[in-house]
C-alpha cells in the first residue's frame, strides 16, 4: 500500500499493530479521525496514554483497578471466604454481569499453557496460594472459572493439587448443554458429559 | 457492561466511537494495550495527534499530504492536462496501486447525496471548475473515476455538465464484467451494460 504522506502511513502502521485490525481498517480507521473534530483525536489519545500511566492492579485480587486496591476487594457486601478464580479481568466482567457471585476473585493473567511457554510461575498462581494461606477469615471455598479447554483444564488440575492441602472446597462451574441450545446442536462432547453429570430435577 | 476501573471504562468508551467497533472489540484492542509496553501506546497516541495536527491537503488537488502541495501534484513525471476526479483518497490510492494513470488528481471529499445532505457546494466542485479554467496548460481531460452508485452518476452527471462548458473531453471509467468474475454470477445490469457497451476484440 502507497501512501501519500508519511504522517498517514506512519497513523496506519500504528494502528495495524492491534489485534484484528489490517491495514484496509487501520485505513479507515483514520480517514474517519481526519473527518472528526481534533478535540475527538485528543480525547482519544489521552485516554489511551492515561489508561496505561496510571492503570493498577489490586494488590490482592490482581483485577484491574484505579487505585491499590480494586472495588470488588474492598466491598463491605462481598464475601471473603469465597474466592472465584479466573484468567482475565474479562471474564470478571462477565460473571459481574450475571450478577449471581458475591464473593472475591483471584485474576490469574492467563492459563498454563506449554504450547505457548506460559508455566505456572508466569501467572498468579503462588500469590493465590499464599492469600489462602495467609487469609483471615479462613478461605472456605475457590471456585475454578477457567475456559472448558485443554489449557483451562490443565490450570485446574494443577490448582486442585495446590489447594487440596488447605482445608477448602475446590469447585468449578457446571458444565452442560446451554441454556436456550438446542440438543441436537450440541457438540457431543458436551452432550455426554452432561448426561454422565445429570442431576436431580428441580421443578422451579 | 460494568467495568472495574474509570480509566479503563473511559479508554474502552472513547475507541468504540471509531466505526465499526463496539464496546466489546474495544475492550479486547485496551486489554492488549495493557499487555504492551508503555511506549508502544505513547507511540500510537502520538501518531493520531501528529497526523490530526499536522496534515495538510494539497492545495491543487485536495489529497492527503505533508506539505502544502502533494508529491503528485509536484511530480514532473506526471502529466498535468490529465485530471483524474475522485471521491476520496482512498481512491487515489486504490488508482496509484494500478500504476496505469499518470496523471494528477482532483479529490472531491465526498459526492452529492441528498439523503446525506451533501450537495455541490459542500463538495471541491468549485475548485475543480476554477482549476480547469486557469489551467495553464490547458486541461486535455477530465477523468471521472466516481462509484458506480446512484450517488455517483449523480455526481457525474452534474460534473459533465459544468465541464461541458471547457474545450476538453470528459471520460468515466470502463464498466462491465470484473476481470476474474464468472459471467453466471455477474448482475444483470452490468452484463446488460457490458453487452450494449461491447468493444471490439484484442488479441493480447
Amino acid at each position: 500500500m502507497q501512501f501519500p504522506s508519511k504522517l498517514l502511513e506512519n497513523a496506519v502502521n500504528e494502528i495495524s499493530r492491534l489485534p484484528g485490525i489490517g491495514k484496509k481498517t487501520a485505513l479507515r480507521l483514520v480517514l474517519h479521525i481526519l473527518k472528526e473534530e481534533t478535540a475527538v483525536t485528543v480525547a482519544l489519545s489521552d485516554s489511551l496514554i492515561k489508561l496505561r500511566q496510571e492503570i493498577q492492579y489490586c494488590q490482592q485480587c490482581y483485577n484491574i483497578s484505579d487505585g491499590p486496591n480494586c472495588n470488588i476487594c474492598t466491598s463491605h457486601r462481598r464475601d471473603p471466604k469465597l474466592i472465584c478464580v479466573v484468567e482475565d479481568i474479562r471474564d470478571v466482567m462477565a460473571i459481574e454481569n450475571t450478577a449471581q457471585f458475591q464473593g472475591h476473585y483471584h485474576v490469574l493473567g492467563g492459563i498454563i499453557s506449554p504450547i505457548e511457554g506460559i508455566g505456572p510461575s508466569d501467572l498468579q498462581i503462588e500469590s493465590l496460594i499464599n492469600r489462602v494461606n495467609a487469609s483471615d477469615p479462613a478461605i472456605a471455598e475457590v471456585i475454578l472459572a477457567l475456559s472448558p479447554t485443554m489449557e483451562g483444564d490443565t490450570t485446574s488440575f494443577y490448582l486442585t493439587k495446590k489447594l487440596n492441602e488447605f482445608d477448602l472446597k475446590v469447585t468449578t462451574l457446571a458444565r452442560g448443554v446451554p441454556i436456550g441450545g438446542e440438543l441436537e446442536y450440541a457438540d457431543e462432547i458436551t452432550l455426554g458429559r452432561s448426561i454422565v453429570s445429570r442431576r436431580i430435577y428441580e421443578a422451579n
